[in-house]
């Protein structure tokens, strides 16, 4: 498996209008997409940034996976997304090794990905997404 | 300003060692660079992926500000790194708007970078370095 890029930085925010005010004031740049994620109880916001994108995490439901980030961590950035170029492999790669995941197949993100979840015990306290372009 | 790109990830680890273990088990990935940094009172590795760089942090006196880090919040994303193309412009440019920076002007990061951090208050909880190549 080659990590080819960083996808995305995952940020969980209280807020996207503040979130967006911020981007905006620092670095006068506006969000080029927003979308609702209900089965991830989220609405997220996109600044691209270079090869990779700054994805911001609303929580639309506190026993969502952002809303119970949020309460126990506070705001911050909650995951790291890597794009490969074939994530069947990967996925079965990492299972024959014996690495924990979270999701133990492939399954379909945003944007037509397909995305997988690796176990934060695996990775030392940082939880990391593998992506493949749909 | 505009950001350029993701420059690098850093991530706060309890020990280089285990954090280059990770990454070979995970992604067969060695490490293409390590440095201690004894004005951060840390170790360093570099792992490139893309355009961008994970940056692990070891601490080597635990009132270093990764030794802080990791006693408050555990091994996990320290912060972002930005590359811009005029710091002095960028840095400037904040102050202008009143942002409350940690570093009020640029001074001297690794790899000959000069490097400004912004206020994490400023930036809802995200710690945000940016860096003009040296």
């Amino acid at each position: 498996m080659k990590l080819l890029r960083i996808n995305h930085l995952g940020i969980a925010t209280p807020g996207l209008d503040e979130a967006m005010a911020r981007m905006a004031r620092l670095f006068d740049m506006g969000s080029d997409h927003t979308e609702a994620v209900p089965e991830q109880k989220v609405a997220t916001a996109f600044f691209p940034v270079g090869e990779s994108t700054l994805e911001f995490l609303e929580s639309t439901d506190p026993e969502g996976p952002i809303g119970k980030f949020l309460a126990k961590r506070g705001p911050g950035i909650h995951h790291v997304c890597f794009e490969v170029d074939d994530i069947d492999a990967a996925v079965a790669g990492l299972l024959a090794k014996g690495v924990r995941m979270i999701d133990q197949a492939p399954r379909n993100g945003a944007h037509g990905c397909r995305v997988a979840f690796i176990h934060p015990a695996e990775t030392g306290g940082v939880l990391m997404e593998l992506s493949q372009q749909g």
